[in-house]
């Protein structure tokens, strides 16, 4: 399946100590639409919110992209999960 | 890129005026720890409560899938946005 390989892929070029669970998002948003609606930027900050209550975020374990393709404009976050929540 | 061609290829399936916003999320766990850390099950909890805040969730338009692949067990979940929030 291709979304797991790629997910997994990422895995495989560290080496097998360094495996690590991983949590990905990608919001998707159509361009032609005039512009993304309100509530997606609110939803998306509340989820990083929660995201951050668990987990310390750092240029280490997170990686955010937003790439254009296809009409689409896709934001892709690609974060490294501790085997302990923070204090 | 392959991810961004999976999300969208599956927005090509639909004929063009159902694009849709989308958002997928996938939580992968390797399976070689004793069992996942437990707050990885309350920051996916956290996580969908705030998409429910925002999003009427339906079999219409949300996919979850878990997969086991290559010692990891993988969440898949695929929402189609809509243009509004909820009431």
């Amino acid at each position: 399946m291709a979304l797991i390989d790629y997910l997994l892929g990422q895995n495989k070029k560290n080496s097998a100590k360094q495996a690590k669970d991983r949590l990905q998002i990608l919001l998707a948003h159509e361009r032609s639409q005039a512009k993304a609606p309100v509530y997606l930027a609110k939803m998306r900050d509340e989820i990083l919110a929660v995201i951050a209550k668990y987990v310390d975020i750092d240029d280490e374990n997170l990686q955010i992209s937003i790439d254009e393709d296809n009409g689409f404009e896709v934001l892709e976050l690609n974060l490294i999960l501790p085997e302990s929540r923070k204090h």
